[in-house]
């Protein structure tokens, strides 16, 4: 599919932690996001409102973005609500898009083309659906031919969910490439998707398919590459969401991983979640270490390093926090996005060669 | 509903391992099961063939099940393949029996309800369709509610899948009601739904909603009741279903797990997965105890039995498993259907006992 230009509707809800979708795809879609809808920030740029992604304007209405000029390719549903229910309100703003002649894509559980309305309404206007949680229907239960992969396998996992799991890998993906080593993305949630322009997204899959789900993508991003980097989703300590981390682990089989981390979190993200308070990054990173030798006791994978996501912090606290990580786990750590990725490129980079050695020996 | 009777399909795979459904419906279900269709075993008894279930007949195809008196109620899709696809060749033989009179139930990952030939002839025969493994629409994500319920929680959680997870559940609910104790069974399989009349197919759910479904599942379960039973899925060792596994135990949040264990395999179940090796039982109490520890530190449940399933070993083998297992775990063991369900009973009222004088201490 050629690159399509966004609208980017986020009503009441932009923001790095609130809009996950919505800012990343201003990251890392640049000049072709070129409106975002959120009346909270009208007349600001996105820059403004968030700290990073230009000048890229906000506007008030749906109205609005249509207005300018030029007229966006598409419609980005940009927030994924917990549950993922289509908000009623939101039914008439994506008719109107459909109506202007916007192809529409969405992140939401409810696929846009299961709903009769919106679905006729894409029929009756010629524009598509892309529902980026909307799972192939052909999956099979996981059987470990991950395991097969001559790349080698690097799945991003976490202390919580929300900690920049797609984020470290994206970065990881430039830093290796530009090393010159040839790197996959296996995309598992509805941003890395709409980013990739293919994946599957892992929680909107039946649960006796996640790792299968998990399996296949691996496969899939490994071919003809050297790495293959897996979005991870989730945390094995997040009680609504573990059984997918868990599933994406067992059908991945990681040769490494990257642990990502939020530090101004003690408990799991979210309301309805803060009684699981959360452990010292050396225990989570024996969990998962351990966790994934259950199904290869012979060669696990080890967490070769820590990923930070320290926006809602300043900058001293961050680098002490950084320095923590290390000091704790004996891991090369950084913040990606504030203090660049070059630690975790060197150590994924390095973990690779080890492999190819250890191969060839 | 009332309680229908029913003849099995089962063609080609009846047996107590490869027809789960099936032999559990002829187990828990009695003189409601009429026959069971399988030609490789015709003229037989289900006793004769799988060594329960008294002098119910196996016959050889659909046609003489249904031309037998009395005509059943409905008929049961007796296996549930891996994958769960319905094969092409018994869609003509539920449109045969719907148009006979009969419902269907199934198990199938595919809902029958779904399929447009099969949802067209029960309307047009005025019969209704029963897909045990289609989930509520209304699931929500996990939020740790499963801890409020007055009830004790017990899960039972399993070193592999089809090691008698449902079978322990149900033979522990005779047992404890007998002994007085009013318990509650939460069904989380296609089968323990039949039996039950109720439940959510855990497998079936999309997997963001894994721990919101068990959530639901043991509230309800639990209303008005001393102990619950939760039907555990899968194992946390088993690379295709670990996530199902870990949902269900993050979403129920025992107060106490029975194990449960067939000794004659050394490695995880099934062609695919052979490869993973099974560890020995202390070091699996160990695994489900501290998982589920990470959503519970102040008070994890803990493993407070093991049960058996010893049907395809002899019984000085099984009774020295049944040594071996409280030997290596320091924990009453037993095979329920072979020796009786009493040490397990015994260990569940002794826990809900503690568990009531510390409440009142």
């Amino acid at each position: 599919m050629s690159a399509p230009t966004f609208t980017i509707l986020a009503e009441g809800a932009f923001g790095v932690e609130t809009a996950k979708t919505a800012s990343s795809a201003v990251r890392y879609m640049g000049d072709r996001v070129l409106s975002v809808v959120d009346s909270r920030f009208a007349g600001r740029t996105v820059e403004e409102a968030i700290g990073f992604g230009g000048d890229t304007p906000i506007v008030a209405t749906l109205d609005e973005a249509l207005a300018r000029d030029p007229l966006p390719d598409a419609l980005l549903v940009g927030i994924a609500p917990q549950g993922g229910a289509l908000p009623a309100t939101w039914r008439a703003w994506i008719t109107s898009a459909l109506e202007r002649g916007l192809d529409v894509w969405s992140g939401l559980h409810t696929h846009l083309s299961d709903d009769p309305e919106v679905a006729a309404c894409a029929e009756r206007c010629g524009r598509r659906l892309f529902d980026l949680r909307k799972p192939p229907e052909d999956l099979i239960v996981g059987t470990g031919r991950a395991q097969s992969t001559e790349a080698m396998r690097l799945l991003t996992v976490g202390t919580d969910c929300n900690t920049g799991k797609m984020t470290t890998a994206l970065e990881l993906l430039d830093g290796l490439e530009a090393s010159g080593l040839r790197t996959g993305f296996a995309a598992t949630g509805q941003t890395g998707i709409l980013l990739a322009g293919s994946g599957i997204a892992v929680d909107a899959v039946v649960s006796d398919f996640i790792s299968g789900a998990a399996e296949r993508l691996t496969l899939e991003a490994a071919a003809g590459k050297d790495i293959v980097l897996i979005e991870g989703q989730g945390s094995l300590m997040h009680p609504g969401y573990s059984g997918v981390t868990l599933g994406l682990l067992h059908g991945s089989i990681p040769h490494a991983m990257i642990l990502t981390w939020m530090p101004s979190r003690p408990t799991i993200y979210g309301g309805n979640h803060e009684w699981v308070d959360l452990p010292e990054l050396d225990e989570v990173v024996e969990r998962y270490e351990k966790t994934l030798a259950w199904v290869c006791p012979d060669v696990p994978g080890r967490v070769i390093g820590v990923s930070l996501a320290t926006w809602d912090i300043g900058e001293d606290e961050a680098r002490d926090a950084v320095a923590h990580a290390t000091r704790v786990t004996g891991l090369p750590a950084t913040d990606p996005i504030r203090f660049g990725a070059e630690p975790l490129v060197t150590a994924v980079a390095e973990h690779y060669e080890g492999l190819r050695a250890a191969r060839t020996t």
